[in-house]
């Protein structure tokens, strides 16, 4: 491939997004080199330099053009693109690629059990990545209470395992990105953000939630440059600094106690009195902060966040009130609004559900957009209000979110669709059978 | 331990309850002998004669007594003879052993997930394992679809990773078998079949579901003797006959698979037209059909059993139309009665929930006895009518019923209980709270 661009991409250790990165350019078939900036100081110099101040891996380079970080690539893969930077765009004329029996939306943990169910019912199903391939749990580093593995694993481990699980059993993995999905017609239409057009007889929408942010000013500026939503990710950046942890849930508790292996103290920074996170990892921030490495800011609320994107953050706004949610009381003198000086800031405060791609359809949402399922008991708990397109994992369940709760739902909803498909299968032999039926009399 | 009796188990390869039977004198911390009888015809032999004429192991002895199999051996545990016979009953007085947070009643898939997630959110469960420690996936040896092992994990190792991995977070597993809640006290008082009474502030129902028999003449006399629910634990003893086993869902088409290594022809035996069970063990019995080894009889009910302990199963006395349901069609006379020449006959046609200790509660049940949950959307799915008693796995699901449903519901469970201890929590410190500010008015 010497006609190839020349793409780099600058990496680090314990970096999920920078294996997403390769791994997107891994899928299209595309080499590229990577310089690792753990630990090497002129390479960091340099990524700095030439990615106009950005701190944070990976950066990714194509023939010495700036693309950015992963949200950025990701990005520009989804409008094709990236496709046309790297000379292998296709043409862009919405003829169906291929029919298939079954697509399945999303590769997190929900999506790749319902692919190993799908494979082994023989549903031949069509696997689209998404603009996180493996989901959710590749931003994870130990998996300690996915069932079955009492030593944990890691994330990307685990959702590595279940990938070559489900290839074995005959799904096939896509890298794209759903853009709609037309239900006015059977099959059903799928397109994706590069044109691409498959018909599928059943969708099932696994395609997860992603990280919430908390639109204030500053926010979108110092994205990656001193804010990120993934402290596994940027965390080791800031070393030696003081790190504002935002939540209150599993995530922040996780993201906190992590943190302290690099910050100079964790500010851990929640709206009201109570934790919602499970009593493990309460337990584990309190050890934290009597070692003196976390301090807990309760009723607290981040209201502005200062910096550039050349000095990364200065400093953050903050309000309190002890009555908690202070934001909802600026009016109250008792509230206090006060600047706080830290070197980086991680949002942990939960995520919205990846269902853009339905809103065209009559698949009913709630208020947050996730997907309403029929639930209850015995079969077709995962049905959507559109017989044939069936939900799981994170864009349904809203409270749970655990991986084993995930992939239980996955394996349900490969399940439902298979009888929702041999009863298609049926309906339609019947028809063919009795038309000549119908012709003779 | 020189002055206890004298415990010895037959036992044969691959068989799981033989395992069982093992592992319960092993949580006794009772010492015994085994004489392994797979290739061994004198010891085989010996067995027979000993166990007056029946051919399964295990075959438990204690003092030279004949105790049986695992049944007989677990029915005598469930009354407390057995720990009479061995010396180590203790006073049945119903005093209260022990105060727990939380109890599980069960040690398969879901009841060991939600172990090892409440053990995490501190609520220091007690496993009760129940008359099948491990449950049912301990009698099966590949589980090619649980996400995370690609290369497939036997089920008795998965369900042992799962114990560790449970044990490490705090749970602690008790050998037992519930007897009954009481629901009208708070906490619950649950009373253990040797008479042990434990309280509970919340308890989970992870009991499973037991193998169904059909209640037809020879079904009683033969069980054990030619007639058995477990392939991988007896196919092995009746190499070379013809094997007939009766069902349709995925685990007939399973056990019929698994015994053609050892039949002469397995007939499956099925009441419809149509399998239940996935496609991929319809095309793994296909193959077999159209190698020779696996003959079947669609339309077809199993009505008599013939033979005797001594001889083992002689024949049995079939019925078919070609219309299904045979025996619901005992008068139309297109249905065709007739007896048939087979060495062993296997049961695989569902389960029967273990619901019984719960009847005398308010917990809500259908007909068959399988909880009725809250289900839904949100939080609190696995309630069931009784606030503060939980349902998860085959006890509930009489649809999906996979090691990983299973697995998501236990998981769910452990959650939906958190939340219940820690409002009782919370309701009964206000309450003290209260109390003396009261006494002051």
């Amino acid at each position: 491939m010497s006609d190839q661009p020349r793409v780099e991409i600058y990496t680090k250790e314990d970096c999920p997004y920078c294996e997403k990165a390769k791994d997107l350019f891994d899928s299209k078939g595309i080499e590229y080199e990577t310089y690792n900036v753990t630990g090497d100081d002129d390479r960091f110099e340099e990524m700095v330099e030439r990615a106009d101040g950005r701190q944070t891996a990976p950066e990714v380079f194509i023939d010495d053009e700036l693309i950015g970080g992963w949200d950025d690539t990701s990005a520009l893969n989804e409008t094709g693109e990236l496709d046309e930077k790297l000379g292998i765009a296709t043409e862009d004329d919405d003829d169906i690629v291929e029919h298939r029996t079954l697509i399945i939306a999303g590769t997190g943990i929900s999506g790749l059990t319902a692919a190993i169910y799908a494979g082994r019912a023989n549903n031949d199903p069509l696997v689209i990545e998404g603009d996180e391939p493996g989901g959710q749990l590749t931003l994870t580093t130990d998996v300690a209470n996915y069932p079955g593995f009492p030593d944990g694993i890691g994330g990307p481990e685990l959702v590595n395992r279940m990938k070559e699980q489900a290839t074995q059993f005959g799904a096939e993995l896509k890298n794209g990105i759903i853009e709609s999905v037309d239900d006015s017609t059977r099959p059903f239409r799928v397109e994706l953000t590069n044109g691409e057009v498959y018909t599928a007889d059943a969708v099932i929408a696994a395609s997860g939630a992603s990280a919430r942010t908390l639109d204030i000013p500053g926010e979108d500026e110092l994205m990656g440059y001193g804010l990120s939503t993934c402290a596994t990710c940027d965390g080791a950046f800031f070393r030696g600094e003081d790190m504002l942890v935002v939540g209150g849930g599993d995530a922040a508790m996780e993201e906190a106690t992590f943190l302290t292996k690099f910050a100079d103290t964790v500010y851990l920074v929640h709206r009201r009195e109570e934790f919602r996170a499970e009593d493990y990892w309460v337990d584990r921030v309190e050890e934290k902060v009597e070692e003196g490495e976390i301090e807990i800011m309760k009723n607290t609320e981040l209201i502005e966040i200062h910096g550039s994107q050349a000095e990364g953050v200065d400093h953050a706004t903050l309000v309190r009130n002890e009555k908690g949610h202070p934001t909802d009381r600026l009016d109250d003198p008792e509230t206090e609004e006060f600047d706080f000086d830290v070197g980086a800031v991680f949002f942990a405060i939960g995520h919205t559900p990846n269902t853009e791609y339905l809103e065209d359809t009559d698949v009913k949402m709630d208020d947050e957009g996730y997907l309403k399922t029929t639930g209850g008991d015995g079969g077709g708990q995962t049905e959507t209000h559109v017989p044939g397109i069936f939900g799981a994992g994170d864009v349904v369940d809203y409270h749970y979110q655990q991986a084993v709760t995930a992939a239980g739902m996955g394996s349900k909803a490969a399940l439902d669709a298979d009888e929702y498909l041999e009863d298609l299968e049926r309906a339609e032999s019947t028809a063919e059978d009795a038309e000549p039926a119908t012709a003779d009399d």
